[in-house]
Order: structure tokens, then sequence, then C-alpha cells
């Protein structure tokens, strides 16, 4: 399994709130902006606001004191990577949280906890280049 | 404030286990091994694995139900870097957690909190480079 993120997602209250404390607060610049999500790239990787309900939605990981409100992603480059990312992760033991499946947003998603509880999403996004690096461009 | 990230930490329970799944279990690398921490480069920036009530002591964020257990870094060129990014986090309403200072490690660093709790690192690190890109090696 690639050793590489490709997104980190952070789930928050108030996404106008939030996005106006990276935006004008910190001078960050949005790659994407969606009405309940927005992008920022970084070197490497991309950064990602979330409603912190959609994100818990999202992940099968109900807000119960044991979701921290971050998720890691890795993308792989087909479907087929997806699955295969997924079933080694839990012959290493992590918990499925979501088998990988179609997205709303029209890729392909999964989700895992890891031994000490991280959220981690495995997903396929035909909108994003994965650089022979490793590096993800959204 | 650069729109970069430079290290992920996760807080583990057991740090031996923690890196069995990612070593064994996934087939990561480890970069840089200590007796309670373990990096792992990624493309752009690296992840950490560090015990979850060390990283909590470190940020000045008890485990009270509000911390998520993952920290996000930005590293600064400068310790002078690291307090101007302090400033401005602070001017821009996020809360003050440790305010930058001389880290048992060698280098500088302090901490704040998100609008929605995120707790994130800003550190200078003299053994980690950072890219004219913002992309970081440890």
């Amino acid at each position: 399994m690639d050793q590489r993120l490709s997104l980190i997602t952070l789930g928050v209250d108030d996404l106008a709130r939030s996005r106006a404390f990276f935006e004008q607060g910190l001078g960050w610049n949005p790659k994407e902006e969606h009405e309940s999500v927005c992008f920022y790239q970084l070197p490497g990787l991309a950064l990602a606001l979330f409603g912190r309900a959609d994100l818990a939605e999202d992940a099968k990981r109900p807000i119960d004191g044991r979701f921290s409100g971050v998720t890691l992603a890795i993308n792989g480059r087909s479907r087929e990577e997806v699955d295969a990312m997924f079933s080694r992760a839990l012959a290493a033991g992590a918990t499925a949280l979501k088998a990988p499946e179609e997205a709303v947003w029209g890729g392909y998603s999964g989700y895992f906890a890891d031994l000490d509880g991280h959220v981690w999403e495995l997903a396929h996004n035909p909108g994003c280049v994965i650089h022979p690096d490793g590096s993800t461009t959204f």
C-alpha cells in the first residue's frame, strides 16, 4: 500500500466561518469550492473542509466521542487499487467502516479505522491526478 | 501564512503495535525511528506516530473529549516565521494552546486550535528541509 496521502479532511461546524478563518484569516486560496465542501491544494496533497456531521455520515463513523473529526485519504489510481488497499488494511487488523462503493460525487470510496481509531478513506477520484512520485493534485 | 503542511501526527496507544500495522501490515518504511515517535516520509510531508498522551501533553490539549488525537503541523523556515504564523493565527480567531517555545527535541514549537478545535502545530525544526514549493523533507 503506497506510502502517501492524497487528502486530509477536517470536519467543521460552519463551513463559511471556517473558510473565512483559512482564507481571510490565514491567506489560503481555495482550489475547488462547492456548497458543502471546499478544497485547498497543498504541496503533495489537498486539505478539505467539510461539515462534521456529513463527514461522520460519509465515513459511517458516528460522532460518539470516538470520531476525531479528521479523515486521511489515500486515492488509488483505479477502483481495483482501492479494493486491494482496503483488503490489505483489513488483513492488517483495521476495522471496516464502509466497504468501497460508488460515491455521490462520481468516484468510489471506502473507509476504515486504524488500530487507534483514526479514520482513513480509500478512494478513486477520476478528477484528481496522482503523479508518479505519489503526490496528488485535485 | 503558507498554504502547506509539514507533518501530520497521529496519537497512538501502543507505538509498537501501531508501527506493526503501518510497516508489516501496510508495507510502509520508517524514515526516522525513536523510542517514543516514528516518522514516515510521504510525498510533500511526513506522518508521525506518537503516544496519544505525550501528544496531548505537548500540545497542551488535555484528552477531555475535545482532543482529536491528530495534529497538523506547518514548519517555518525560522523561529521568527513560527512567531509570525502564530500571531497571524491568533489574529484570525484561533485559540492559543502553547505559545512557541524551545522544544525538548532541539527545535521551537507552539500549538493553536482552529475554530473547530483541530490542533495545529507551528514549528521550526533545524533538521528538516522546506523546499521552495513548500514540500517538507524530514
